[in-house]
């Protein structure tokens, strides 16, 4: 699991030229970095009290993104096998999995945002640059969410309108 | 070094109450991820010769983000420690060097962008959510180191205008 990887091969496998890992896992890890960042403003933050529920929302996203990403490459490695296949029910199945899972990091990356920006009015001011740079990195984890699933639903659309394909070198 | 780190452990530390790593080695980290990206793309790219230059530099830049993930958590802890010795000298010393780091991470996260458009119109038009990732990604970083250089510049002033300073909690 991608959790478990160390930080340098990690980025080693993004760079090859494997199709995964790639902007889909890399887009749920950086909604997690921006939990992670979220927490840490909140244990910084006195009375903890007021933030603990935020603190205690903020653990919960980061380790269901982080889970996603490993979703995410499960999800592309198999829409690459149904494009081997030539299988076209499974190549649609496949995608709308494609599309479900940045779509659901994109949704948890919108609500880590709106924890960002209420720690960066309501927690500690010593800490104001990690909770905008939780913000940054919390924006960039949606759009990047919304990439994936635009190139999703392209490759779908084409799906639906040809009844043979032909297997790409990689789609997303 | 934090490239050995494994990323839940890593992200266990960044959300903890310890004051490093944060925002400052998470902005650069996401600079590395986003050069990771950009690699990913140009190799991806056939011919790979046209892109061959690009994807040379994003390594190099994905190596010296990596580094300077592990400069940043050292110029705070200085800054930190520096305080604690209420010695007003090292504060500022320490302070202009927590300046640096994320200075320079926000140039190479600029240059990472820079290739991130590139590759984004001319690689691997399969690969374009990645390359877009990888844009949305290099922009927090830059945006990301450029909060920390305003809230060091900050207690730079302030440690300019006062012979004694107090220990704060955390500055970043």
């Amino acid at each position: 699991m991608i959790k478990d990887r160390k930080i340098e091969e990690f980025l080693n496998d993004v760079a090859s030229s494997k199709p995964t890992p790639g902007g889909g896992a890399i887009a749920a890890l950086t909604g997690a970095e921006a939990a992670g960042l979220v927490e840490m403003v909140c244990n910084l933050t006195k009375p903890y009290g007021s933030l603990a529920k935020t603190a205690e929302e903020a653990k919960k996203l980061r380790r269901d993104l982080l889970n996603l990403a490993d979703e995410d490459v499960r999800a592309f490695d198999r829409v690459i096998f149904a494009y081997k296949l030539k299988d076209n029910e499974e190549i649609k199945n496949s995608l709308n999995r494609a599309i479900e899972v940045p779509e659901k990091v994109k949704e948890l990356s919108g609500r880590v945002e709106e924890l960002a920006k209420e720690v960066s009015q309501i927690g500690n001011k010593n800490a104001i640059s990690d909770a905008k740079t939780a913000v940054h990195l919390a924006v960039a984890a949606r759009k990047s969410a919304d990439e994936n699933i635009e190139v999703n639903k392209h490759s779908l659309r084409l799906c639906l309108k040809r009844s043979l394909v032909k297997v790409p070198v990689i789609t997303t």
